[in-house]
């Protein structure tokens, strides 16, 4: 039976009440036996439902060499399972106009559908047949091979693409977190069957699975769905195992710990593009990082809108690029922080510059108390702007329980980003500003 | 004052009334003195809106040579007002978390703001001071030139995107449909402000213009909102004109006829990538025809979604490609339809067979019940799913008045996907096979 536990902090006194409501009212959490755990968000009046079912695994846990196994795996979950073929879960979903895909992620794995709510318990069972029941048959796999170098292909021509990746491996080097999510076609031609199967078999337990649904979802009903659908998938979930966390290493390395560069690169990669997409930044904070919320004023006023500094001296003023933004990711141990252009080769040197001195200046100079409120204001409404969509809401479920274990109300994260001083700004840009950096160019450049 | 028309026909009966309860009971149409069109849709418990300004003009409107204006044009209306500077249009969105942007089309351009409900009225005040009250300063006007070339290379770099646009030009030859939205560096190099400026004050008049907004949004308070804001651009709105339609060439053309040319095109474009990104296909209807109903059963089951024939043959069975799909869109007075694939230069001749084997199959062999029923699932699913965002519903809207003149409920569009036959799908087919087709490649081929 469904065990209720805490899951949402209230709101603070004085946060605004109406985004609580929206936000967290709805939202409940259970244990199932075995350790499964089902958190859901119900909105009303919505006749559609985003259902995930997420795996606390993703391309760094991949420690058998054979690097795009987990990527490798999720594409093989919807070739077929002993229940269904392959072109039975394609129609499952296309019969009643739903959306199923799924994503891989360095730290994690979701396999999700967007259906109208009338059709939740089809998504349910066939995401749990997948999860629990998948064949991995050799010739679906050789095949399915075929169309993941196709995939690694297609990203390999989109130099945007190419950048990130590069910019990734650039900074953090030999850490696990620095590997391309997909492999690489030779990791990819040379992956056994025995190494994927393992993947499967060791990671896709009951107690490594989250179920998130958000919309015209009822969570009593979804509890008992999943509990039936993992049952019939063969899940043992009888036992009074628990959850296993994301491992234990949510604290920030500093360069040279576990493989991360202790200087900065300077890499170019040859493509023969008519741009350059260009790359500068260095190691930034984890996802659990208190100053994460310091961390999202920093972006939002260096890259984060068209008013930010970055669009205003980069492409409004001197017209060097079309798009331009800083970005920030955090992992359970370490995070990237970045600013990206894509100019004329020829300008290349000259935005770097540009980006760099507008970082700097945001270390040697507090930003203006206009720019702290205004920033304020794009976070806070974009939170709740964000938080809309079934998609969304399922995913902020699925990764407070994978990443903190704990679901920060939409109200203490307003409050959160309320609190951040002109101060903090500076100082976090200051130790942004003094860690190793790298620099990573992709265009029409000698190797 | 508003004049309120009738919109919506009454859905038929027997159709799923929630569906019409979800899509319609809320849509309401006013033409404001001086000929402005103005829609809204109110969507009951959403705390935001998304509001848009529709011009009917788009790039096929070009007749003075100068392609590319309109989209320049789009980028400037950004670039100040009478009123504000473009940091202050900026500051304005991001102050508030919204999302401003804006869309240039072959028949239309759209500015659109999603915001919170309570910052409606700025979104009003700003989009509608950008429509009325553009400097197109020189000094601006220069330095956007090079951000557009900016743009312009981007899309370059990206080969899905150029296999699209020489697709386009292919199948439509010297159809001003055909040319691509954005120009070419070497006409936006030339373009000079007074063929902008020309195109502004020729376009931009309370006649062409439709505002649209979906989500929170009370319809009287937005039509008070939008005659105020334009009248404070200095748009006479005193007298009584009309609405200026599409142009009246709503029937399809055949081949010759404006250019179309009579003979299918094989073209390949050289780029150093890893994939070959290929188009086979035609022209197809128009938006206004009776069978893009037919049409949209024909796409679904062709190359719509995972169980598609495209999808199964060519990705599941045979491994590749990727992405593989089909497409139509329609204008005023033709469309296109196509298949796309990305593979493996090596195998581009087999993809492109696998794919005109499927699409003559269609037009020999009648598709299978059991597929006409999934097609028909898959349509009326996703259309219930694709109208909850109001970024969506406000498109419908202002899409309706620019293309129809008249909004089709949803009931009503069900019941047409629903009354499409297998015959009618075999006859479409074998009509746009027994058509003109062109097979354009992109990537290491020769020129």
């Amino acid at each position: 039976m469904p065990l209720d536990l805490p899951l949402v902090r209230p709101g603070l006194p004085g946060a605004e009440q109406s985004a609580g409501q929206d936000g967290d009212a709805h939202v409940r959490r259970s244990v199932l036996p075995g350790g499964v755990r089902v958190l859901s968000e119900h909105m009303p009046g919505l006749r559609s439902a985003t259902v995930g079912a997420w795996v606390g695994v993703g391309s760094r846990d991949e420690t058998s060499g054979h690097f795009g196994s987990t990527h490798f795996l999720e594409h093989l979950l919807f070739k077929g399972t002993a229940r269904r073929s392959a072109m039975d879960i394609a129609e499952a979903f296309d019969a009643v106009g739903g959306e199923a895909n799924a994503a891989t992620g360095k730290e994690h794995t979701c396999y999700y559908a967007r259906v109208l709510d009338t059709d939740l318990p089809m998504a349910v069972d066939v995401i749990a047949d997948m999860v629990t029941s998948a064949r991995l048959e050799t010739d679906e796999l050789e095949t399915e091979r075929g169309v993941i170098l196709e995939e690694l292909a297609m990203n390999d021509d989109d130099p945007s693409d190419v950048v990130h990746e590069q910019f990734a491996s650039g900074v953090l080097g030999e850490h696990p977190l620095g590997r391309p999510i997909g492999g690489t076609p030779e990791t990819i031609r040379e992956v056994p069957r025995d190494a994927v199967w393992e993947h499967y078999r060791w990671h896709y337990r009951p107690q490594t699975l989250v179920v998130s649904a958000a919309g015209g979802v009822d969570h009593d009903t979804l509890c008992a769905q999943v509990a039936d659908a993992l049952a019939a998938g063969g899940w043992d979930l009888a036992d009074d195992a628990s959850p296993t966390g994301r491992r234990d290493v949510a604290r920030e390395l500093g360069a040279g710990e576990h493989g991360l560069p202790i200087v900065g690169v300077e890499r170019s990669v040859r493509r023969h593009t008519e741009q350059a997409n260009v790359i500068v930044g260095c190691t930034s904070l984890t996802a659990t990082d208190d100053r994460r919320f310091t961390l999202s004023v920093l972006n939002a006023v260096l890259g984060g809108g068209m008013s930010s500094r970055l669009f205003q001296e980069v492409r409004e003023k001197r017209g060097l690029a079309y798009s331009t933004y800083s970005f920030a990711s955090g992992h359970a141990d370490t995070g990237v922080f970045g600013l990206y252009a894509g100019c004329t080769p020829a300008k290349v040197d000259e935005v770097v510059a540009l980006m760099v001195a507008e970082w700097e200046r945001l270390a040697e100079t507090p930003i203006t108390s206009a720019e702290l409120e205004r920033s304020v204001g794009q976070l806070s409404g974009g939170l709740v702007l964000g938080m809309e969509d079934t998609g969304s809401r399922m995913s902020r479920l699925g990764k407070a329980e994978l990443v903190h274990g704990a679901l920060l109300s939409i109200d203490e994260s307003l409050e959160r980003v309320r609190a951040v001083t002109v101060q903090d700004v500076q100082e976090l840009a200051a130790e942004l500003a003094s860690r190793p950096r790298s620099v990573v160019r992709v265009g029409p450049f000698g190797d």
